[in-house]
């Protein structure tokens, strides 16, 4: 467990005013909170350009009745078993899946695997969440 | 089953030949493919900023070891029933958890959600993917 | 003249200790100043979803030999002549311009000139960076 | 002056019609038009990543009552006389005033100059928007 360390801040009295409504609006109970947010996701850029480990998680939308993508997608994911943690599917309607395939690893892997996927023929949609091991963050 | 339809793009003989670099180094099979994603891109961020319902997956990162914000965690989501899909749960390590939420609904109440998440005491980290329930993207 | 306020803030000492390595990276003086920046930058985005009036510049990268888009960036820039401060105009080299539109004005008008100036035939990038007017960015 | 070459694109039928709407509402001409927007948009994150020489805007808010400020913003500058091709200058009101910096070099010294002046105590807000010499970008 970490400890909670206190230092101030100096800024001027209308930024002060200005943040307060902000993070009113965005439901934070304090500041220190807010500006811990802050602070995390300026670290998790540097981590994803520094290639340490990383956490993400790759969203997929395709037609499940196009059979040719469905066995590509699992060819792929076999081929990053290492990447892999574990795939959530969800039948969207008749038609649509989301995959959510959760992944942890190097940066450069988690973005070839992305590459590869959203590449495939029959994938409408991906994207790349990019967070953290949380190790790093506390 | 959406048909095929052709047409012809005219583009200057260099930049053909940059993106043709492109492609290949982003894995794609051909022009058309590349083409499609691109479209697909900016059609899904016009579906966020038009209020149309739409799919997307939040993440977050916590330590499961600070029990009160696994049970915020638990009593938010259930404030959200609707807008809620399922929800994939990862041990990253001893401390930290891995949880993505799948989600479908008004972006206004994604949105929502993912700041009401994100703003709890302990949510090291969350991201959202905003993606597409695909039926407009044939 | 803004008053500088005081107040602190709390945060996990290994939080602390990353985010110092970061401000350092960044070439900050101290926590505060970074902290100040952060907050602004939200307080902008905030700005430009809200329509107060903005500031902002447009880069219009072109080949002034094709004489059509000379004429027509011209024409565009006298009917948003409410929004354009003033245009700087660089010979990157024998064929490229740059060109640099500093606008203030309605968020949606702004992007309308942006899109508009984009959209020109012959127009080979352009970007539009969002700033402030700077009256609530004390 | 470069040659125009066409090629034949296939996707389909629903997603060239919602293609030509969004095309339609951003003020393209003809699909052509549009494509080759994106693509060279794809072609300047590329020369971004890979230290190529590159062309920038810096815009910088700041209240030109603060001395200090005006004095560090001028000596920096001459710090990266060989990136910075010229600077317009705009009084915004009585206090604010934007300075837009218009750079060409290797992004490395680029995002050194951004930060340089970004961290600077008195400097409201900074942007800075990639762009191209448009030599690659036919």
């Amino acid at each position: 467990m970490s400890k909670i360390f206190r230092f101030g801040v100096s800024l001027p009295k209308e930024l002060i005013e200005e943040f307060d409504k902000l993070i009113k609006n965005k439901k934070y109970n304090n500041r220190s909170e807010a500006l811990r947010d802050m602070i995390r996701q300026e670290l998790i850029k540097k981590e994803w350009s520094e290639n340490k480990e990383v956490v993400g998680a790759i969203t997929l939308i395709y037609n499940h009745h196009k059979r040719e993508v469905v066995n590509k997608v699992l060819d792929i994911q076999h081929n990053f078993q290492k990447e892999i943690i574990s795939t959530q599917h969800i039948h969207l309607d008749h038609d649509n899946c989301l995959e959510i395939v959760a992944v942890k690893g190097l940066p450069q892997l988690i973005i070839k695997l992305t590459d590869t996927l959203k590449s495939l023929k029959g994938i409408k949609h991906s994207t790349l969440s990019m967070s953290s091991t949380g190790t790093n963050l506390q």
